[in-house]
């Protein structure tokens, strides 16, 4: 794959040379299971803790790939990304590690904290009015006055088949498990993780059901898969899942997960918290709300786990203290 | 090494043994290191998270190890130990893994929900008086009715052995990461984990200094590494990490780390509550107190890190909601 057909869906073959790049850098993170959670789901579940990833999400594995395959020549104009999540945190690390200078575009008023984690992976942020600024035309107008590489965060073939990365290793890490695997659940906001991640399971592990997971009231991915096309959310609706809100699906993503996706399933906020209480007590990890919904939609029966083997992906971990605690006491013992 | 050696010392070969059965039952955790915490210490901090282990903590790893010793005519008669912790839930699962009935031995008065979650784990509880009863006589009586093999927590050759593919997992992981440790700091009890990793590392990391961490109070091994021979706490003595209260160095555990041990370290409570904190916002693991010492020491300058590279464990996250947001809340802002 060149950086040219960055604009068309990636293929298979594409995931597999990103997991040449990615190894030594991203993190292998483990396919984790719990006896006492498959006892009480009367099945297994298995959990992909891409929060574990570098810079706390499966973000960086996308971003790392994406950055590799900037010609040499455009590599000192550096690159530009808009985001105030987990994409801007995965770009500005990446982009230190591959030694390309990152400008981030942040809304002036984003958490402080993480306006300083970006800055602390090296990043330059560039702030603009929420209200009066459109993001998109801010971060267009730096690319082009430097030269810099946009990096979107999920519509772009390189980024896809970076997340692609987590289906080749969950087919690997179930069969070193000896598990053979009856779904994988994926979380879906763009759909760059849910797409890449299905198309890798298409070739290594090929009619296993994949299902994308939103929150309700963003579950344009599920409406658009039931009807065949496009639909976009009411970004008047509110939702936790903070990394989850894209308003439609992307071009490329919908193109690839409208072929490989079985269909989509949709948590509340109060099944989101119920999957960051799981995390913790079963499997001690951290989840962020948008992160847990795929482990959410397993817990409270989304699809029938009982005697089966269902593989789910915890995409982030990046949560205050707050909103993870207040998780914890709105979903009670569990 | 039979069954019949478990009261010597174990060699290296025992732990690369233990490696091989442990293949495929056991996670093999991954070696995480966070870029903004490498940041904030100007080191490279890697984390070995055993609360990632089957059980919640590298119990089983030992605990795994160690039935598979049992000779085939023994197994049928089980198992007991006497626990009502980490260790309890390591022998429970390995026990029901390898399909040997498990007696846990667990105070009348510990907590419901251990009791509860060591039977979901297919073992049998007998409890005992705490103030009228001694669970070790209770323990042997029960073993010598049944002819079942007593699992001690720490001072058994195969338990050690156990605990020490950690150090072997160290090794290979760090070297994966193109890292040169400069030193592996590991929490301490009993001190089988912390002997079992240094007896690995003294094999594939040698010269390595292996350090001890241990909670204010209960710094047995620090002292005896000092003195050159076994003293006991103070066991009226309070602390948080409950992981951690061993009286005194196990006999073939101290013979270990008395040859294999650069020093002591000690935190306080509130160094371990910072420890958590730490492994929650870098890091997105939950940490119980006794399992976050090894990274307190580390990130409270109880070793120079400036410029060093430098493996820490962390042994262990089952901790209740209430002490994790008490730790939490203590740490303040990391």
């Amino acid at each position: 794959m060149s950086a040219l057909t960055n604009t068309t869906p990636p293929r298979f073959e594409d995931i597999a040379a990103a997991a040449g790049r990615l190894k030594g850098f991203a993190v292998r993170t483990p396919l984790l299971e719990a006896p006492l959670l498959n006892a009480k789901l009367a099945g297994r579940l298995l959990v992909k803790p891409e929060m574990l990833q570098k810079t706390g999400s499966f973000k960086f594995r996308g971003a790392f790939n994406r950055l590799s395959l900037i010609p040499e020549s455009q590599r000192a104009a550096g690159v530009v990304a808009y985001s105030s999540g987990n994409h801007a945190q995965g770009v500005a690390c990446a982009a230190a590690m591959l030694g390309l200078p990152a400008t981030i575009v942040m809304p002036a008023d984003a958490p402080a904290i993480k306006i300083a984690n970006t800055r602390a992976y090296g990043a330059e942020v560039v702030t603009y009015d929420r209200f009066g600024e459109s993001r998109e035309e801010l971060g267009a107008r730096i690319a082009a006055e430097r030269g810099a590489t946009i990096v979107r965060p999920y519509d772009d073939a390189g980024v896809i088949a970076g997340q692609g990365t987590i289906g080749l290793e969950i087919a690997e890490q179930a069969a070193e498990l000896g598990a053979s695997l009856d779904a994988v659940l994926v979380c879906c906001g763009g759909g760059g993780l849910v797409s890449g991640t299905a198309l890798a399971l298409s070739d290594r592990a090929p009619g296993v059901p994949v299902y994308a997971v939103e929150p309700a009231g963003f579950d344009d991915t599920a409406r658009s898969l039931a009807g065949g096309s496009r639909v976009a959310n009411d970004m008047s609706n509110r939702s936790i899942c903070d990394a989850l809100l894209a308003e439609k699906p992307g071009e490329i993503t919908f193109e690839l997960n409208r072929k490989l996706l079985k269909a989509g399933l949709v948590v509340t906020d109060a099944e989101a918290q119920t999957g960051m209480a799981y995390a913790f007590r079963y499997l001690k990890l951290v989840a962020e709300p948008g992160g847990a919904v795929a482990l959410a939609a397993a817990v409270t029966g989304k699809i029938d786990l009982r005697g089966k083997t269902v593989a789910v992906v915890c995409s982030g971990g990046n949560v205050d203290q707050a909103t993870f605690e207040a998780a914890l006491a709105a979903a009670g013992e569990v």
